[in-house]
């Protein structure tokens, strides 16, 4: 680990000789295979682009010049370029961040792993180094092929484009895998600009053919240089990026450090918006990786550093349940159809399209598409089922609300890792979903505890054929069934406590909380309390069976892994209101604010949501109502 | 009159010849000056699209053929000619809606406003008659050329050229007025387009010059053949659609029938993805909209028909106290830029963008770009303040979140034609505006009632450099100002009925409706009540005052402009709560669900939101919690 250990900044690394990089690069791949074998992370993506990443570090000065990362998960080189070597406790607690995260560094600006915004935030700050007059700084986005596909990065082309006088580079990391390559019209053109050289080629076309026509040397000359005007002028001939007005150069070998750095040279120089088209390899110089055609490296856990292969195997998760259960509504239901947004594998699908290719969708990172797409196929006879991880949902709000709900559209949203994620950081938990879906008319939304309600949801939540339903559950392995000891219309009853004389409690434990709910109740009724355990399954509208089971009782408590302003318990209390019902509902979720990255469990802890904690607030606030007691 | 009235369902459209369709245009436009200059409505758009709808209808067959318009306000042609010609309650509860409308017609698809879907329904729709084997129905979507630069129109070409065996045809509705014209990349593109004619053009160019170089005849022909086929092998030469797998038919006159209908044939006959390119005249055969630069005629009230002249000028309204302020902020503060989507003269941004044109960003109808390269200004040394319709800040509820909120970013969002705007319809309305921004964390929100507290929320906002702000306000007249008759840590108080013995209530209005909360105090006092009236302003997070003042009452109530649900009375009732403050919170606001096109005053009224109404709510409520008095 010689040279890695004296890259403090990237002005070391810019003293190095090429070959010096050469070997640097090799240690950080070492680096990074024996580090994240050990802690778990992105180490596919991180092993594409070493190269990449010193050499934007040569090239650009950071933090005069401004380097942007789209999703961040890559930013590893990045890290260990500009100070942070200390990978041991990645993603934990008090370690580093799997994500760029401006309290680490000055050389770190965006913190949202939600991609495709990255053009967005470089043409702001070129925008905002034009109005202040700063036009030496240059500002360099790196986004994936993948990330193109999603509709921001076409919002922003469009505006980086429109100012030509301002310093925006942006390297398209294109590495052919974020989606099937088959699919979609960018990667159609990628690939076209892949294999071709645009006017070299043509040139060299030219110079072969024109002579065989029996037209001279220098004519050939000139009429092949007057051609090359007339094209330019005439039709526009380097693709779609030059026709958008934005200067093309590629595509570069991202392996070959030379390569990369001339490419970023001649960017730095052109003094407008240019596109850098580097083809790169994920999980580069990495067997395992690099044998593996299902991206399974893309982000991994902890991993034995030799074979690739997990040192603990994952636990029979939600996404798991969902995967079999969609195969067999498929096979039931010809009309159920099945949209991803560039995760197939990830969101449980892969199962259902080996079946039923014909009937699975990727749209590529589009969430918008995918939601409003949805509503066109369900208006034309077919119902789709749009898997996504809960937060990326956020990013189609609009299009749930105007297209779905508006037009009475029967889509079902099955939404993984709903809750509180922890170690991938603050947007990658999916806490905003229900308070964000309280405000879709019609919408049904359902959290289910156990695989047995998690494969009845899915089920109910496709018959629904005239509004968006909605299935949401955690990230995580699922567990052990709880099977209801009664249920009154619709509503599960898991626990009683009868034996206490105190206060009739009814606690209501939303999807993955429903264990807190149980283990809640035990605790309440050993302070002598009488409590119910309730469980909806179905939150979303609020089952008037729930308004009446709430009346029924002197207090309500509800336990959900959401936004507790405007989740679940804040809609029961506002229904309670206004059915007439006087029990005070006492909502425990998430607190609004953003969740530092770290374990799910340490989270909890932090936000009071253990049960011992839940119990103490429930037991405040009844001793508050009625300081005389009963 | 004498065609139009023959005119019943598209399929007499077919049987006209083609000088009787341009007859049939021309009643039309009279039609349309005649009937909008009466109602009101959009004129511009619908004048523009009449001989472009007549040949939609006459080649394709819809229903059997699904037409999809995008934001649907240039509708008013199709709906002429599929059986609604009852143009005299447009826009009017009980007339025809401003959008299309399922309820009225099975030729009607979308009724969502908001621009840049339609191309997402069209291939939805593709994809359904796929899967189930209708495999010779076309989908046409009509779009502006304006919402391509929306980011689900990418999403969607990207799908759209995915499927190279669906019949889908993107019209492009080119009137190349949606914005400025020198902003954007695809801005660029079109114009391009618009004047080359590609090969054609390359072709002739050849034959002129390749003699001149001393080449043959013959020879020339077939070095320009060759040339043609190794050029469409190696440079790729009909410009992005084409790129991206799109065939590309254009550019067509839009007012030529024959031209139109012969360019949507060859689209039809492809049996692939294709886009028509169609040049348009906004305003088309209407002088005073033709001669008008500033796209006045877009959407118009009651006019004189032979002047275009409003019957009656607008009001002094809340947009023109922003623009007004904007400039003076701007005059102030270097660091304040604007941004507009697309809409710079509707929000109010003109004034500042004549005096600013430097410090004026018009990012197309690209709300997502708009927050997030906000975000990107603020991080490099600029407060931005971006201005849009509250409805059409959903579409970017993830980068206020993700990408402003996440990061501290100080930008301002100024949300015009909050509430309830009534004869746009459902998607018109901006009432989820406050329900949705009460999820994003450290975002303060501000509702002002009058001239004086929007300047003041204005000047407080762009100090906020932390932190994303808010301020909205609704559509129309500005109403005189509402002197606070005291201030208690920033909450206003607006009225003290204190005459009265009953208990004492505590009527807390938000925004537009702080007349109505004045009002119901003043019934509630005849009523015997006393009665506070609390105004304030800053709702967002909910002010610690306010929740003081409310546990000095027996009773609060909240009026709000926004969803009930999850809106300001239901998070002041959950702040109250968490405070260990009793007192119920009554919160009064639109109840979940999409509203119909009507007047805002029916709409208040049929939402009991009028001051009667809420007034019985409110004596409902009290006399229910104590029956036997006080």
């Amino acid at each position: 680990m010689g040279l890695l250990a004296r890259i403090q900044s990237p002005a070391d690394l810019r003293r190095l000789s090429g070959r010096q990089v050469d070997e640097l690069a090799a240690e950080i791949r070492e680096f990074l295979v024996q580090s994240v074998s050990r802690t778990g992370g992105h180490l596919g993506p991180n092993l594409g682009v070493v190269e990449l990443t010193l050499a934007l570090h040569r090239v650009f000065e950071s933090p005069r010049d401004s380097i942007v990362f789209d999703t961040g998960h890559q930013s590893y080189v990045h890290k260990l370029v500009t100070g942070r070597q200390n990978f041991g406790d990645l993603r934990k607690r008090g370690g580093l961040s799997g994500y760029p995260s401006r309290s680490e560094s000055v050389h770190d600006i965006v913190e949202n792993s939600h991609a495709s915004t990255a053009l967005s935030w470089a043409d702001g700050i070129a925008k905002a180094n034009q109005v202040q007059g700063r036009t030496d700084r240059h500002v360099v986005a790196v986004i994936g092929d993948g990330a193109l596909t999603g509709g921001m990065a076409w919002e922003a082309l469009n505006n980086i484009a429109g100012g030509p006088d301002r310093r925006v580079v942006i390297v398209v990391n294109d590495n052919g895998r974020s989606y099937a390559p088959t699919i979609g019209g960018l990667a159609h053109h990628l690939d076209t600009l892949r294999t071709t050289r645009g006017y070299e080629n043509f040139l060299s076309w030219g110079k072969r053919t024109l002579p065989r026509l029996g037209v001279p040397g220098q004519m050939a000359y000139d009429a092949l240089h007057g051609l090359k005007k007339g094209i330019k002028d005439v039709v526009a001939p380097q693709g779609m990026f030059e026709d958008l007005g934005l200067k093309y150069v590629g595509p570069v070998d991202g392996h070959d450090t030379a390569a990369v750095e001339h490419a970023l040279r001649r960017a730095k120089a052109y003094g407008g918006p240019v596109i850098v088209h580097v083809i790169t390899e994920k999980g580069r110089g990495y067997s395992p990786a690099e044998q593996d055609s299902l991206d399974r490296f893309h982000a991994v856990g902890q991993i034995h550093p030799e074979t690739g292969l997990p040192v603990a195997p994952s636990r029979f998760g939600w996404t798991k349940v969902f995967a079999d259960e969609m195969v067999q509504i498929g096979r039931r239901r010809p009309d159920v159809v099945a949209i991803t947004a560039a995760m197939l594998a990830p969101v449980g699908l892969a199962p259902f399209a080996a079946e039923f290719p014909g009937r699975t969708f990727d749209v590529g990172i589009a969430e918008q598409h995918a939601a409003t797409s949805a509503a066109g196929m369900a208006f034309a006879g077919l119902h789709p089922v749009v898997a996504v991880y809960a937060t990326f949902l956020n990013r189609a709000f609009d299009q749930v609300l105007m297209d779905v709900a508006l037009h009475h559209a029967g889509v079902t949203f099955v939404l993984d890792r709903a809750g509180i994620t922890g170690d991938d950081g603050a947007s990658h938990n999916g806490m905003w979903d229900m308070a964000m879906l309280t405000s879709v008319p019609g919408l049904h939304l359902a959290a289910p505890r156990d695989e047995p309600t998690l494969r009845s949801a899915l089920r109910a939540a496709v018959d629904i054929d005239d509004a968006p339903s909605v299935v949401r559950y955690p990230k995580g392995a699922v567990v052990e069934p709880i099977t209801a000891i009664d249920t009154i219309d619709g509503v599960d009853l898991l626990a009683r406590h009868e034996v206490g004389t105190g206060r009739e409690v009814l606690v209501v434990g939303v999807g993955a909380l429903v264990p807190t709910a149980l283990a809640v109740a035990e605790l309440l009724a050993a302070h002598g309390l009488r409590v119910t355990v309730a469980d909806p399954c179905w939150v979303l509208p609020i089952p008037a069976a729930l308004v009446k089971l709430a009346g029924e009782h002197d207090h309500v408590v509800t336990i959900e892994d959401g936004l507790a302003a405007g989740g679940v318990g804040s809609m029961l209390a506002q229904r309670s209101t206004e059915a007439g019902v006087r029990t005070p509902v006492q909502s425990i979720g998430i607190p609004l604010g953003f969740l530092e990255h770290s374990s799910r469990d340490q989270i909890v802890g932090d936000l009071r949501l253990r049960p011992e904690d839940i119990t103490r607030d429930v037991l405040t606030a009844l001793a508050a109502a009625n300081p005389a007691g009963r």
